[in-house]
Parts: structure tokens; sequence; C-alpha cells
């Protein structure tokens, strides 16, 4: 029998490469979304997709609402900042930034991987194209697979180590693109957005639309997503 | 300005002390509980009480549906344990554990900080009369507060700290009812029951009920809550 990986699945093109990726590996994948007061449930649609077009053994949505919380221009409603170059965006911590999201999100996939006596959770988190974000760094990684095995029964019972993988840590989003092209991916059933237009298209002008398109174009492949000015987006 | 703590509070004798500790230590406190897939809303309810008893700055109740993850007798339909000794609740972790519960409960504590400017973060876990359960532990806590330093703005910014505050973790029950009367704490606006009556009433047999009789016993000092058999819990 396989062994069991819980893979956390936002609908954007990291998470559905590391699904893909944890597939390949031979885990039977268990993907998590979370429905958390996002603006749009755009990545939602897009997340049920990917997990279809991956043949997860189980998809489920955890609902969690971080807008009782406050604080980010993701829950709340701050404007995203738009046409920053990437200096800008290395420049510190940007308002997109979701309180402790990672620590909550890995916390849940904990939960459902001791339900499911799986000792494997992959996360797409990556420390290059990060735009800032403290929870995506190697250290805090590490610091979440210590804590996992403190937390639970299989870390008291000696059940086996739970490993957090994060295989694009250390990727270019470029590099990500092309392994995922290579392995099949249709990337058209993802979204990066932070602020999709009403009918799904991506803005092209946030943080993650400009990493994503630059990403693109790197690999000297069309984006297959639509965005609200195609030509503008492909000639960036 | 007092300097801004918050509380985990869930209606129960150990975060209704935690939290008295805390007003005491001259925080401004911030309370979180959560509604979590309980079988009862009797501990949100004496939640508010507790509170509001102490005043905080604010309390807030985060939606979270534990129960899609299924696992455990306090989120599902899986019948609590009754009238076991504490040697045998001291032998593994029992059935009422709900997986990696405390960690999603201090990943939402820390976003809240965050968005808060909120260092300090007090928790009611208890090492000794702990059930068995992982994440109660002090390693635990300890492997929390790494993690909390490297996941937040202020960890990367170095502004300062996040502090996990555990200060039941070496008390006896007993030892933290008596600290709690002395602070004035009304315990009757607690409850600690896995298993209550309809009526609000505290079951007396479960491993909680079963603590907690024992340690008001220890203390020589009647249980101000209502039992479903009263005369029998006040003579175990």
């Amino acid at each position: 029998m396989a062994a069991r990986a819980v893979i956390l699945l936002s609908g954007g093109l990291d998470s559905a490469t590391v699904l893909a990726m944890a597939a390949k590996d031979g885990f039977e994948c268990f993907a998590l979304s979370f429905r958390y007061g996002q603006r749009h449930e755009m990545e939602l649609r897009c997340a049920r997709r990917i997990a279809a077009a991956a043949k997860v053994q189980q998809h489920i949505e955890v609902p969690i609402d971080l807008r009782t919380l406050g604080g980010s221009a993701l829950t709340s409603n701050l404007p995203v900042p738009k046409d920053r170059s990437t200096d800008e965006m290395a420049s510190g911590i940007p308002i997109t930034y979701v309180p402790a999201r990672n620590t909550i999100f890995l916390a849940f996939a904990l939960a459902w991987a001791e339900v499911l006596a799986s000792r494997d959770i992959f996360i797409g988190v990556n420390a290059l194209d990060y735009s800032g974000y403290p929870d995506c760094r190697p250290e805090f990684i590490v610091a979440f697979a210590t804590l996992a095995n403190l937390a639970t029964r299989a870390g008291v019972q000696g059940e086996g180590r739970i490993q957090i993988h994060a295989p694009l840590m250390n990727l270019r989003k470029s590099e990500i693109i092309r392994l995922g092209l290579a392995m099949g991916i249709n990337y058209a059933d993802t979204i990066s957005c932070y602020d999709p237009a009403p009918d799904g298209k991506s803005c092209g002008r946030c943080d993650a639309c400009t990493l994503r398109l630059a990403a693109f174009a790197t690999c000297r492949t069309a984006d297959p997503i639509a965005y609200v000015d195609n030509a503008a987006a492909t000639h960036r």
C-alpha cells in the first residue's frame, strides 16, 4: 500500500506542482484547501480542478475565518499593491502577508495527517521568489517539523517521524514551471493573482501576476490563463 | 500603555485561571475561543462569562471545523470513556485527544497576536494532570515559541521576541484551584466535562470530571458547578 501524504493545495501554480511531485514520488495524495475569507472563490475552483486532474484520493476544504483576526490585504478591504518592480517586492513584508497563515495551514495539515496515519506533509513554499513572507523560509519549515514531532501521537509513541516536504524551497519560479510542464501539468487550471476581475481574469499587475508572467517569459512559454489585458501581459 | 496579551480561553478551569494570572501581571487581555464542532456549546457560554468577569479588552470566537478532519471522541460520535482511574488515564493517549489541537489553537493565537502587535500568548496547558495529550508537554511549548519567532514579522524584523506563557505547566490541578480562588475566580463560571448533560450539568465520570472533582476534594472546597449526580460527585 502506498504511503499517504497530505498536500496543501491553494489553487496556485506552486502547490499544483508540489501535488504532481508527491504523486510522482508514489504517495497516495490527500489534498487540503481552505476557505479563509478570500476575496475570491476562484482559488478554490482552481484547487478542485487541480485535485481532480491529479486524481487525488480525497480533497477537503476546511472553512476558517481569518477575517475575524484582521490584518491583511488578502482578507480585508485594503488595496492590493500593483506594478511593483521585483526590487520593490524584495524590500520588506508586503501588506498582502496574512499573519501566521502557513503556521495555521500546516497545523491543520498536521491534524489531518495524524487522522490519516500519514507521516508526510507537502507545502509549496518558496524562499527565492517569496515576496518577503517570513513563513516561507527554510528555517520556518525546519521549526515546524520539530514541532510536529512533539505535537502528535506519532512523536510521543515513536511511530515514525513526520516530514514536512517543501520541494520548491530553492527553485526559481521559472524552474518550477519547467518542472511542472515536464510532468504534464496544465497550468490553465491554476491562478496566482491577488486581485482577479469578477470574470476570473487575472489582473496582470499585482506582485503574484508580475512574478508569474516574468517566469513564463523566462521559460519562453505562453501563460495559458486569461489576463484582463492579455496583450499587455504577454509583452511585459 | 499596558502590553497586550492573547489568552486562549476554553471555558475550562485552567484557562480561566491563566486569564486571571495574565490580568494580574498587568497585561491588557485579548481572549480567544474557538467553535470547533464541539458536542456542546456549554464551553463557549462559560468562556463568555469568564471573559466578561475578567473585563477583557476583547473576546473573539473563531469558527473552525475539526469535524471535517475526523479522529476524536470530542469532535465525532465516539463514546467518551467514563469511570477511569488516574492510572488508566496515565496509560497512553486517550481517544478524547483532538489531533494537533493545541498546534491549531496556538497558530490562531499567533496570528491574532501579530495583528494586535502583542508579543505574549497565554495557554493553560498542564503537564502533570494532562491525561496523556502530547501537545501539553513543556517541549511542545518551547518548540512552538521557536516556530512563532520564525513565522512572523516580529521574528524577521527583530521587533521583540514572542513568548508563549504556560504558567500552569508544572502545577497540580489542586494547586491551580487554590491559586485561582486566591485571585477571586468564581469557578461556577467554568466547565471541564467532556460529556455534559443537555441541561448543562457535568457527568462527573469522564476523565476531566474525575480530575476536577479529585482536585477540589484535595482543596477541601466544594466544586460550585452542578453535576448530574451531585451527591455521588461530592463523595468520590
